[in-house]
């Protein structure tokens, strides 16, 4: 039973106390420090231990930076130092906060680990005065917890992720804790709001344990929080509700704040390794109501109560620099910053030199147990290669092309579900989606594993366990969050989720992409897993859905990531994507979109074909094609995606019938970077090669999966460029049958003709009446639609290479 | 006081009942109708009455659709008649779970509606037969609620946004209660979860209220749904911490069930009017714990119970089509699904003519009491324009290009106050942000107004009132749903968000931007006030949050969507932005993205040139030119946001002192839309007009704020397009000066001036020195910036037109 306040009183009583007095009182100094250290680094262009008086010269200029949740956040680090000695945890630190930069750079310098990792940054004054220096300042670090700062997973800039991250960290890692610090303004976004649900996601036998603490620091940038603004009960109530069992420590006092601090921690420790060892030991099988930390504080606590009059500390005012120091502002504010410096006691803090006094120090945990150098906050360290199958096992037998599949993702299913079960043992893959593993076709996932649930069950529930590779939930910013904590402490893992959805966390990519790059620049951080997307139930699969689940805008935005980073693949069949899904998994660092259909479809690559076209990543289709005897083909059809492949080839089959002079050149596209220039993306085609493939002058039919500007922004710099005619999704069509959303768009056959004839004029008369043709046709297709509410039967029979009607008459 | 729990007890005591059994009979013959109806588009092709034996060809080819939540729905919507016709309500439906297309369908039918607005689906067996023929069917509709439904303001499709809508379109309307459904599903997203917290955010007094009804109906498409599957007391803890008072409604048995959720209806009606009572009436200011339902029934209420052996009714199979019936599937099917249908025994319900019979249609509400003809769901029936104040008295005064400005959104901020002042009479605008209008430069509306805010408050607090025009809360979820309610409702309103993080609402704007869209081609819809964002703290100022705070990229998303819907605007000054602001709040149907600095910075245009550029949208300044006299310019120096004008400018200071012989266009955009073909979007300039400003053959150096690579997509089409080099932002940068971020992105003067030079071979011998004069500044900057952190003083005080340092010897 946890006791559900340990808020101090102003009188307690003399019971026993966590804290021995000198342990408190060494604690209240370490503390000290950190808040030193974060004052210093708002603040201090030089004099970093003030043995001279302040003066502006030791000012910088420019004053940037986030003082508000720095000292809450000193006070839990230093308590979560206690109890990692004192319980030998495996902990990592969340930082959930938006600017907890200079807590978090502080206590990993206190600790040691960041002069280790920067030993320019020494533990002395002129270490001391370049920390501070470099703190918000140009070529320096942010003011919120980034890649650069060591221990740290999750970065305090978009706020929302950390408790997503916090458990996707400790999935599968059943030593580890992670200590997640949840911001009062940040619990008010979405993601964060669903994301204490994650306590039903997770196993207690096998997977570690969050504990949240949730730092009620009274304010946002310029407004109250909600939940600082409720009452107890409700907060009380809402906690409970989540499922958590909220201890609260509330106060200001440093003393009292201490020991309540410290007795809650110690019974948070101890109530997490009691669920553990129920469900571990005894297989205890109910959902833990895991234990929370509520810490109610003043924002900027211990920071200038009033400034010019006005009150700062527990205001919103203590959000950013509390006092304005500079030539222009008045003078003494500068004493008041020397003051408030002082007020640390830095004398007692630190030696002669600068570095931490030994006693201090030493109540820092030792080794990998600091939470700066635990390896889970650079999980390449513990990256360990998936085992995989061979996928080419997996190949659907393409005896000709234009066989029927069974759906790709559906091909896809069986290599995934041995995927999950060759790494069982290691437990390093989990497959994450909304709902979805089912619908986009993975179920054969579930011949070997279970959807990880730890609420109630009932007897008609399928593939539901405490334990599992599957994790769904319908909230893509869990799967995403979850995912990205999976990946950042070393591990592998898939999202597959739906094409148009996607782009709930287009915000989530961007900052995970951008963590990617920037920790590609860093030595000491090791490459972690990419991050695969699995964009099945595509655009042009609507059929019931419609308009608003169509929207194959997601790889537009990918592409404005950095080209080092970002990767999209379109398979156009089932043997293409299990090649291009085994090399995302082996490959580190990048993120991965690969879009595949889920429906039935035609396939036309045999597996040796497929691996030859996926390693290439862009290729001539000769079965395809008929130019191959001439000097140049008189047209290029080009394609990249399931269906855009698909009508390609229909309209292929139609030119050739009625036109079987032209020479037609079929190119399909499956890495879309190939056709950025190689200047600019490391997947791009050399110029001479582009020419190779689409001809230095004669017209490109290019039938596109996505919106069809992204292939311009991707070639504008190719030779043929202005030859390069596009067709792609723009917005059109709702319910309706897969073909007739081509035909609204003018991606079908008959459109792709009828383009291809009109950027050919030697096709003369003949192509004239070919094309009056294909308008009857469209027109015979209205009606058949509106009439049966199906296709024509041409088109739903239609075979690649069979001499069916639409091949004889269009 | 409110009861808790109204949950049905199998044997009921014989108390008072809400409901006599008459009215209980019809309302069952009602609900039964509505759920005929249901079933009858997902399957029946023909033989809508069932007046003859149902064969296969009776039944749909493709079985799309779905049966789920519908009874429930429908459980819901005849209850809620009631309540309409008993107390005279105010009501809109707001259906939040993903498919309920059928429910709000039948029901607008039922009432008649539907009839009105689409008389071919007339009120007799004919109608019925197209009703259901329609449904997810090609040419038809959606499974889902949406923009073709009568009565509906919000779109089943993606999901979590329900509440956020309600709550939107309450605001401002006290006598509109929304009900508002929540699917335990949408439930688990996380914009659905911070939604329960607009409770804090609403005025008993001056705004109406949302009545939420928690469906709970078990299942998602394929799983359980957490809040299903949590214990009740959780639950009720959950709600009640979210600070509402929860009345249960639990049970199948639908004589019981009808009476519990009469009398939880009367009961929550009642106490919503209590509360607004006490704040109308006698100026109660504590926050209500606002009454909501939690109806807990059977997933696919009412339908097959088995099929095949497994079961259905209740479990996640019901989710779709719970019966396949189909030539291929057993025969049986086609006798379960009669029976199924006859189940609800239609021949009580509909006359021969296939008409609901009178008894019961007079359960539904008349006239605009009916939740299909409600205007409230039709906001451009409501929209008044706003009253706006003449922006030109509100110019800054720019006697010469270049003077000083204090920030452009802080010029815009009074514009924006009056805004607020001359209509909080009608009470018809708000502006939204998550805790940001302060940031963002918007003070003056403090003035005036304030932010609505009904959790508790402090004496240190600023700006917070129970009732105000702007509404702050750290999740753009919620200021984005809570803004398109308010919208959708017929009122206006702004976004103002860090350019960074709108791509948050990224999957929200685009299902906003399909409703624009689909809803302008329905003649019985009016047209609503354009969605507009004002995007401050724009990529370039991130001068201390760095890498995270910058992605220009939601103009990359938002020129995916129909032209016809979106626009785009990045005015250089504040005059500019007054300008365009002026314009967009009178616009009509759009998405307006506007882009604006904040931070001190040049103001180039007198406001009668501002009028004149931003009625053009883009132009030459002749001011900047020296190629008046000229046939044509030697180079075109091209610009698009504040910061790449400012950047350009200077660089063409630089070439104009030393190769004063060079003819010089400059072109500003304001609208970037312009750059676009006119057959791609309305705004788009000819091809002629284009050529005029562009040349046809000369280079032309483009500046732009966003990433480069959008300027070559709109303009590839372009005669000129080939010589066009575009600088933008590429993701480079962090913390640092805003001029070194340009220089990191390559788009500060230096760089564009080599650029230029790059393109004029005929610069020759002066080019090259004065290229290697700006290599050799731009190595002068970097020692400059690392060594004082701030830029070189010849930059920090460049003014146009001045013979400064950065001038004479670069």
């Amino acid at each position: 039973m946890i006791p559900v306040h340990v808020r101090h009183q102003e009188n307690p009583p003399m019971t026993t106390r966590t804290l021995t007095p000198d342990l408190l009182q060494r604690m209240d100094a370490y503390w000290r420090a950190a808040n030193y250290l974060a004052v210093g680094q708002l603040y201090l262009f030089d004099n970093p231990l003030l043995k001279r008086p302040l003066t502006l010269a030791d000012v910088k200029h420019m004053l940037l930076g986030h003082w508000g949740t720095t000292p809450g956040q000193n006070f839990i680090y230093v308590h979560l130092n206690r109890v990692i000695r004192k319980y030998d945890l495996d902990m990592i630190y969340v930082s959930g906060p938006g600017h907890g930069g200079p807590a978090v750079v502080g206590n990993t310098y206190l600790e040691g680990t960041y002069s280790e990792i920067y030993p320019e940054i020494s533990q002395d004054e002129e270490g001391l005065r370049k920390l501070f220096l470099q703190f918000s300042f140009p070529g320096g670090i942010p003011s919120h917890a980034s890649p650069e700062c060591p221990g740290s997973i999750h970065e305090g800039g978009e706020l929302g992720y950390s408790l997503s991250h916090s458990f996707g960290a400790v999935f599968d890692n059943p030593q580890l804790i992670v200590a997640c610090v949840v911001g009062d303004g940040e619990a008010e976004t979405g993601p964060l709001a669903t994301a204490w649900h994650s306590n039903k996601f997770l196993d207690a036998a096998s997977d570690g344990a969050v504990l949240p603490i949730l730092h009620l620091n009274g304010y946002k940038i310029a407004n109250p929080t909600v939940l600082a603004r409720i009452s107890h009960e409700e907060l009380e109530q809402l906690l409970r509700g989540y499922g958590w069992s909220p201890i609260f420590v509330e106060g200001h006092e440093p003393a009292l704040m201490h020991e309540a601090m410290a007795t809650a921690l110690d019974t948070a420790v101890e109530q997490i390794r009691a669920f553990q060892r129920d469900a571990r030991e005894r297989g205890e099988r109910t959902r833990p109501r895991w234990p929370m930390i509520v810490l109610k504080s003043p924002k900027g606590w211990t920071g200038p109560k009033f400034v010019d009059g006005l009150p700062v500390e527990g205001t919103f005012r203590a959000h950013q620099i509390p006092i304005k120091v500079s030539a222009t502002s008045p003078p003494e504010h500068l004493r008041q910053l020397e003051d408030w410096l002082k007020s640390y006691r830095p004398q007692e803090l630190f030696d002669a030199n600068g570095r931490l006094l030994p006693e201090l120090a030493e109540l820092a945990p030792v080794g990998a147990r600091r939470m700066g150098a635990n390896p889970h906050a650079n999980g390449g360290i513990l990256l360990r290669d998936l085992r995989l199958p061979d996928f080419r096992d997996y190949a659907c037998d393409v005896p000709e092309p234009g066989v029927r599949g069974i759906g790709d993702t559906h091909v896809l299913g069986p290599f995934l579900r041995d995927v999950a079960k060759l790494n069982d043992e290691q437990r390093n893959f989990r497959v994450f989606g909304p709902d979805e593993t089912l619908s986009n076709g993975l179920e054969a996932l579930f011949d070997v594993t279970q959807r990880q649930w730890d609420a109630a069950t009932e007897p008609t529930d399928e593939f539901l366990a405490p334990s599992g590779r599957v994790m769904e939930m319908l909230s893509e910013h869990q799967c995403e969050g979850w995912l990205e904590g999976y990946l950042l402490t070393g591990r592998h893992g898939l999202f597959n989720c739906y094409e148009a959805f996607i782009h709930i966390v287009d915000s989530m990519f961007n900052q995970h992409a951008k963590w990617l790059k920037v920790t590609a620049g860093l030595p000491w951080r090791r490459r972690i897993a990419s991050l695969n997307y699995l964009l099945a139930s595509h655009v042009w699969r609507q059929d019931h859905n419609g308009f608003t689940h169509q929207d194959p805008g997601f790889i537009d935005h990918v592409v404005n990531k950095k080209a080092s980073v970002v990767r999209v693949y379109l398979p156009p069949d089932a043997n293409c994507l299990l090649s291009v899904m085994d090399h995302c998994l082996r490959s580190r660092h990048y993120v991965n979109v690969v879009i595949a259909g889920k429906h039935p479809a035609p396939q036309w690559l045999s597996m040796d074909a497929a691996v030859k076209h996926c390693s290439e990543g862009i290729g001539i289709w000769p079965w395809a094609s008929n130019d191959q005897e001439a000097d140049a083909p008189d047209l290029v059809m080009a394609c990249c995606g399931d269906v855009p492949t698909l009508e390609t080839l229909a309209a292929v089959s139609i030119l050739r019938e009625h036109l079987p002079e032209l020479k037609i050149r079929v190119v399909n596209v499956v890495d879309l970077m190939r056709l950025q220039p190689s200047s600019e993306h490391p997947h791009g085609l050399g110029d001479v090669d582009f020419d190779t493939l689409f001809t230095r002058d004669r017209p490109v039919v290019f039938a596109f999966h996505a919106y069809p500007w992204l292939i311009h922004r991707l070639t504008y710099r190719r030779t043929n460029h202005d030859n390069i005619h596009v067709r792609g999704y723009k917005e059109e069509g709702t319910v309706t049958t897969p073909f007739d959303m081509t035909v609204l768009n003018e991606l079908d056959r008959f459109h792709l003709v009828m383009d291809a004839i009109d950027r050919l004029p030697q096709t003369g008369d003949r192509g004239m009446y070919l094309k009056q043709k294909l308008r009857d046709k469209l027109i015979e297709h209205k009606q058949y639609i509106d009439c049966h509410g199906e296709d024509l039967p041409e088109v739903r029979h239609w075979r690649w290479g069979q001499s069916d009607g639409s091949r004889k008459q269009p």
